[in-house]
């Protein structure tokens, strides 16, 4: 299958496993199996390996796959082998804690300007950024060609700041905000949602 | 089939699909179908339709979904129709954030106590929470049963602190800390990542 018909669902999971593989790097582990990999992510070994083989053939039986191999061919098919410049729009206390941290660079993402609109946050420092204001977000969004926010607005003025988003030319928001976004096609949107979450593990709970 | 048996991967959208439910209910509308709640939810109408079919018969050819019904049925398969206590253990940012929040009420779950070690922090209020001393934590969480955790400490002390939940009875963990948690069988973790959720999009970026 072509690289770039991978289905949605897969998609979904692929980053899971990158981040997982990159831990396993990170300790020095070379190469690893579907079976390790899975009780890692707790997904089955099955569906791993029937993910893995969607993208070309990965490992041979017996031996496992090779973990610099897989992680950069997995940078590739996400596009995480290059920096993407993502802006933070809403310096409360979710803002500031993305602001704050340092797990992007190595995963393909550098935050690149944090905006608000309350005149007591513009200017203020959150760790190396300036506060900016929100009237010049669209203009400073085309300027730098940026395609990436993280939106952590109040529910309230979530969609109206998305709207302004989209038209400063961002593709992509990950939506801190518990409703669900319009955007036009050709946008995409994640939510972080702890609720959903939640809900999901109540499903297992007696 | 079973709603015991219902597939992980189905389970994950069940939240999302009562969540876009519940928006139409909080503006009054009492019925859908598959392809506006697809269009919400992004998902096709297709899958929907296949996935709601997992666990009965709703809505008929051309009348669409009763929307409270279906609000009624996923919060029983997904055991949010009663009330769980949440703790929250690391009172940074997020912490805060998520003491905060007042949209857990109405979704199942009530944060019931907060955590943290720093003396500094013990004591204190947020919202109407008094951060109390990680030292308390085990015994307070067996005493009221919790079953719940929502671990928002340093990536360094993470396994750690899961591991005395773990202990103490807790059996699903939302976990904010950007690493992987060993948990025995039994316990559920979900991970908020914010890096995954970018890479997941980037994918579909140009």
């Amino acid at each position: 299958m072509n690289a770039d018909k991978i289905p949605d669902i897969i998609v979904g999971r692929l980053p899971v496993y990158l981040r997982a593989l990159q831990r396993l790097s990170e300790k020095g582990i070379q190469t690893t199996s579907s079976q390790e990999l899975g009780d890692i992510v707790r997904i089955s070994a099955a569906q791993i390996r029937k993910d893995i083989s969607q993208f070309g053939e990965f490992g041979k039986q017996g031996t496992g796959y090779s973990i610099p191999f897989l992680i950069e061919r997995l940078k590739d098919i996400l596009k995480v082998d290059r920096v993407w410049d993502v802006v933070i729009v809403g310096m409360g206390d979710i803002g500031h804690a993305l602001a704050r941290y340092n797990g992007f660079a190595n995963r393909g993402f550098n935050i690149r300007m944090v905006f608000d609109n309350d005149p007591q946050k513009v200017g203020q420092k959150v760790e190396d950024f300036e506060i900016l204001d929100m009237s010049m977000m669209a203009e400073k969004i085309k300027q730098n060609k940026i395609k990436i926010a993280m939106l952590t607005v109040p529910a309230t003025v979530a969609q109206e700041v998305a709207d302004q988003l989209v038209k400063a030319g961002v593709k992509a928001i990950l939506n801190y905000a518990p409703l669900s976004l319009n955007v036009p096609a050709g946008v995409r949107v994640q939510h972080i949602d702890p609720a959903t979450h939640l809900q999901r593990m109540t499903y297992y709970l007696d």
